[in-house]
């Protein structure tokens, strides 16, 4: 197969990926100029940031963070990294993610802070979650990591946190979200979560973006990025949305992409108006960041596991 | 595997089902009793019809529909069959489906009413479809099946039709809708359409009941069923979403149930106040069936063919 732009400007370039439901196939130069332009597009599109605010990108040290990272950098915005070590000793998981992260960071020339869990807190994940209540350390996990990215963007006077989270995230989210119609997290699902009650804005500049898509883009960019996923992580459930709308997309190229846009456009404002400002938020009494108890539920767990 | 109920009752009685979702296996005798009470729960859960009404089943001859009347027959209500022949030759479809028809309504002692297309119209749906705009014989057909209903149910004095969709079909179209986000279409599904603007009621009894069900029903009654689908049914788009729903509920029993009932409570509330009085009826100029136009769909398309 041959690049279409090439093509149509009378040259033969062979294509390195065929993006089905666009009916496209792009040489190397060409589709990472369209991953960026589409990048650009869905920024602009929902007003995520602009060129003047610092973004703090957090990165895992995985394929979608770390072009994410080196997307914006490319495209001329002020980026930071943001690595969260969480202590994880099997398979070397955590510091060879550190490692690659940092490494990347030298290579981009960009500034990561990195938050060390253990060095911090005194616990690693595995710690908290093992004295926490809900014991699954996956859910603890994404909490804590909720938590200190907005910890660390408003310590370090950031507005805007960028996640690398990808189309096929986004869209088995929501398939998630809409086979149990959980109308409260519907109405609140979306690309950008605004500045709010002393959180920082949330955005994700992928989600248009498929998983194979972001995967090609740092492949083609020598991305050097953690091949392997978290030793902890389980099938998760999260993996079944996926596959069935793997299965669709498939069938009907297209089905993703058109699912959570068509979403956005005639969904998510009907929700919206059901849940608007049904969540009352006050200060944790002990970290004062936003929460809906009065000691916020990472504050919490770290207290009952210092009475242990 | 031994029946659940027959257990408890100290008896020990082989299961002939096992409804996973449910974690409930049953005896030919006690699967009748449970689906039979299942049918009633939903009849009166939705107020589809009380045993004061003379309730006209459309039956097309395969097991949902056939099952429906047995069902509703059993449980006492006043049933008349309602068979449209199609006029399809192939595999002698139409014919063999009367026959079946024909054939159960005296099993039953039940009259079946029965509109021959070809003979009122002059045409069968086939050369209907061809002289019609859209030419997919199956929405021709649904179509013209949905408006005869009306029609027939209006002459013949019937307040209620009840068709035998069942879980299976109403879950696949409601994720078939959702995929799209028709917000017009969740508004209005469900089990039962309210009487109104000159059409019959619309009531859906296995609306809840799978598919694997409402088979064994009609296999442990002995009713006699046509095995093949029509022969103009091509790979519909919705087996698709009734395979991406087959997946997820081997993996996670119960979410077709799940999926199609915490809409009903949860998400259709919310569709419903979006489309409410959108839509505006009068008579048809032909016949006096509502309709949006001035002259209904099915009128415009017998006028085209005999214009042609």
């Amino acid at each position: 197969m041959l690049c279409k732009i090439c093509k149509s400007k009378g040259k033969r370039e062979k294509a390195v990926i065929y993006l089905r439901h666009h009916r496209l196939a792009l040489c190397r130069e060409h589709f990472i100029e369209w991953f960026e332009r589409q990048t650009e597009k869905t920024i602009k599109e929902f007003k995520m940031f602009s060129r003047k605010e610092k973004v703090l990108v957090a990165v895992s040290g995985g394929k979608d963070s770390l072009s994410l990272w080196f997307a914006l950098n490319k495209l001329r915005y002020e980026t930071y990294g943001l690595h969260i070590s969480l202590g994880i000793e099997k398979w070397d998981y955590s510091k060879k993610s550190l490692e690659i992260c940092r490494k990347f960071s030298d290579r981009i020339e960009r500034p990561l802070i990195v938050f060390n869990l253990k060095e911090e807190f005194g616990y690693t994940i595995e710690e908290i979650a093992k004295g926490s209540k809900r014991k699954d350390v996956c859910s603890v996990c994404g909490s804590f990591k909720r938590y200190l990215m907005n910890k660390i963007a408003k310590e370090k006077g950031f507005k805007v946190v960028a996640t690398g989270h990808n189309l096929d995230d986004e869209s088995a989210l929501l398939l998630s979200n809409t086979i149990r119609w959980e109308v409260g997290y519907l109405g609140r699902q979306s690309p950008v979560l605004p500045e709010e009650g002393g959180f920082a804005r949330k955005v994700k500049p992928f989600c248009f973006l498929t998983e194979k898509e972001t995967v090609s883009y740092a492949i083609l960019n020598e991305i050097e990025y953690m091949k392997t996923g978290c030793p902890n992580a389980k099938e998760a459930t999260s993996s079944h949305f996926k596959r069935a709308l793997a299965y669709l997309e498939h069938q009907m190229p297209g089905t993703k992409l058109r699912f959570y846009k068509e979403f956005l456009r005639k969904a998510k404002p009907i929700f919206e108006k059901e849940v608007r400002g049904k969540v009352e938020l006050n200060e944790c009494q002990v970290c004062g960041m936003p929460t809906t108890a009065p000691v916020c539920s990472v504050c919490r767990t770290l207290q009952r596991l210092k009475e242990c």
